[in-house]
């Protein structure tokens, strides 16, 4: 037999708050799905539970645009309040065109709207990008093993589009507990030949897995990956970002 | 309960060979694994054996570099019989530096050495990708519902690159049988916005959860998605490829 993954959406997630503890909103969740976390099991969050439990959502009424917000909302149709947002949030613009505004976060993501999004909060309120998503990977990992008992790893996502290919994926932007890139190099393939480059973003594949359990309406806001033997380990979602001086993108 | 979907990985798998028919290789590989394709099943195919399979393999020594190869084979310390293949297999040269040459190919897509790759080939061999990766997919689906009976869809992979992040991820280079973007827009989500800009590229999604038991070093080329609802249709990979008039990055 082949390997086998299993991988679980949990629903019953009450809808977060500034405050809430995203391991109590999450174990609320798990119980009503008839759900635990087991040993080796990978928790898959969006990003959109945690911001909100951390208070990352900001209302527009609160935004006083910059004259550049201003001129740039004028341009491209676009509430000036939003782009605004965008703007603090963003370390560096990274393509600025047809009312796509692409920008690198102080994380190093490089996303649209610098991972600011209207979409899953009340109407006039934006949410943000957590600060550290890795920190509350951490954090959330910590808590849920104290309930559980269960060693696991965790993975926060947002879905990003790419460059050259329609449509948007779950990535990782924050992770905790796994290595998210599993190296190969230096193994052998089935011909002996050495694998020279190939270093898998495992962490990205896990969160594009668990969208598939997610999906954008329902309110499905994690999930459990099951029985995949992700290598334990101290990284986080920050290797996943390519240093500047090997990226031919920039 | 929330959602719920399985990945089995297909072990058994006969090496193939130019000629083989892949739905007969797939079949072998099923048989083996203690599995047979059901109603709404993906079944993910590495390009690797499809290009296997269709005879795009070539041997080094029958190539015959050109001098831009050999001139950027010395200059990056290639094999110029190895850069003449990238060469003829791109429609355009993206980035050529540092010794990474990323190209665009025929199909559209952009990615490393235009596809062409060394590994789970024999030595002295380099394999392409398929001509044409959705062609290849509906017969394989075509061919694999005349034996089992069970509408299914049909995903071909290759890893790819990306830029601003480390490591490769599994990607849909051909498909068949589902539609590979699922289109959120004009639906609402939870506090009824209006979803604006939501298409998923479900089809990567499904790639990479392949991944997760596929591996690069042991021999399992195939696996089965199950549970996961795709909207059946005749769309293809190459709708995932980005119109140059849509593209901020060409």
């Amino acid at each position: 037999m082949g390997a086998e993954v299993r991988i679980y959406g949990i629903v019953g997630i009450p809808e977060a708050c500034s405050g809430d503890n995203v391991a109590d909103l999450i174990a609320a969740g798990l119980e009503h799905s008839g759900l635990a976390i087991e040993p080796g099991d990978v928790l898959v969050v969006t990003h959109k539970l945690v911001s909100k439990a951390e208070g990352r959502v900001i209302a527009l009424d609160s935004v006083d645009p910059s004259p550049f917000a201003e001129r740039i909302a004028q341009r491209y149709d676009k509430d000036p309040r939003h782009v605004e947002v965008v703007l603090r949030e963003s370390a560096r613009i990274v393509r600025m065109d047809r009312g796509i505004l692409i920008a690198e976060t102080r994380h190093g993501f490089v996303c649209a709207n610098a991972g600011v999004d209207a979409s899953n909060v009340p109407p006039g309120y934006v949410s943000l990008l957590p600060v550290d998503p890795d920190a509350s990977a951490a954090r959330i990992r910590s808590e849920l093993i104290s309930r559980f008992g269960a060693e696991h790893a965790v993975i926060i996502t947002d879905s990003f589009g790419r460059p050259w290919r329609n449509g948007i994926v779950n990535i990782a932007i924050g992770a905790a507990g796994l290595q998210p890139l599993l190296d190969y190099r230096g193994q052998a393939d089935t011909f002996g030949n050495e694998l020279r480059v190939t270093v898998m973003a495992v962490a990205d594949e896990l969160a594009a897995a668990a969208e598939l359990v997610m999906g954008k309406v329902e309110r499905c806001p994690a999930a459990i990956v099951r029985g995949y033997p992700y290598q334990p380990g101290a990284g986080g979602a920050s290797d996943l970002v390519m240093p500047a001086e090997r990226d031919l993108f920039r």
